[in-house]
């Protein structure tokens, strides 16, 4: 028993190394990053795909795509004008590392870059137990998987820095209270920066890319 | 780094010589049991809140619900007429293994139920890593979590015996192309029997109730 915990401690002590290291690599070049966390659908490429074409001009964003299979999410991004897209399939994992950051970050010319977004494995639990080194981690959380998503996975919502409630628009067709969704982010991560928007209809998508734009820039 | 594999491989061992152990008591006993598996918010917990009122006086069930805190869902499981209902907390792990489910097995006296529904954490990746020993594994997918997954979770669809569209009522609010989707599940898992169904308005609630009366009284 011993020797499986000391691995597991080791392997952890070892990704938060490696994500001090991307963290300085990033702020050495000036980039700004985020870690975007969601459930699968919940809808973390489409807020990526609705976020770049209101960047254009404004930041020159890179974008990496976790995925287990499949290089949809990075295509998406590609297509709605990331200037450097780039698919990490981890091959099964539930979750990125500081690792497979470093390795994707190798691949990247980070002074051609203002603005860095990278979408992890759909999951809420495995990705908020490892760092990446990024700046801000965002959690995308969607109407219709609920209103009792903070109590149910108060490890994800307790670490994140901004909650986007996407969705809203299929909030006239679910039963999902707003109130009780709220107390339960609230009583974990109090005072969080919240976006609710959608994004089908683009409604509150000003917000968030504002902000976006403040803290790239800051 | 041989040693980590080492680790990792025992592990995975024990848990299927116990998922064995769990699968013979249940069939010693004469209970049908089933591992529902999904993202979170999916509706995992509606389903079986929907199907037990439908199960009443035909079948005597016992759930098992596992989720990282709280006990919401096995609370909601009691309410809807299930005449065990208990919780695993699993403590921040995002899945259920044979080792959890033995352990809950244990407080139950099987001979008193016919079918033992057991509910996983919300997680499209790791529950299909771990045997529990259940004779059936259903997958609940949902219309607004989109159209992509089978593409993104492999995994998950190769692995299962049945699979539940859910929330088709959302269908007329979302961009979901079943066409696209159905190909996915086919290529991954041809012919997987699938039920399209709303927990909210009731439709196709019927013929997945019976499938799961035939197989139990089979």
């Amino acid at each position: 028993m011993t020797r499986n915990i000391t691995v597991v401690e080791n392997i952890l002590n070892a990704n938060d190394r490696l994500a001090q290291e991307n963290y300085a690599r990033l702020e050495a070049a000036g980039v700004f990053s985020i870690n975007i966390l969601a459930s699968p659908g919940a809808g973390k490429t489409s807020l990526i795909e609705q976020t770049l074409p209101r960047l254009k001009n404004k930041l020159r964003v890179a974008a990496i795509d976790g995925d287990i299979a499949t290089s949809i999410d990075s295509d998406r991004a590609a297509a709605a004008g990331a200037l450097a897209a780039i698919q990490i399939n981890t091959g099964g994992d539930c979750h990125l590392d500081a690792v497979m950051l470093h390795g994707a970050l190798e691949k990247l010319d980070l002074t051609q870059f203002d603005l860095l977004i990278v979408e992890n494995v759909g999951n809420l639990v495995c990705p908020a137990n490892f760092k990446l080194g990024t700046h801000k981690t965002i959690l995308v959380a969607s109407v219709p998987e609920g209103d009792d998503k903070p109590y149910k996975y108060p490890g994800t919502y307790r670490g994140v820095d901004v909650l986007i409630i996407n969705k809203v628009d299929l909030l006239p067709y679910v039963n999902f209270k707003m109130d009780y969704f709220e107390r339960g982010v609230q009583a974990l991560n109090p005072g969080v920066t919240t976006f609710p928007l959608s994004c089908t209809t683009g409604a509150g998508l000003d917000a968030w890319v504002n902000w976006l734009i403040e803290n790239t820039q800051r």
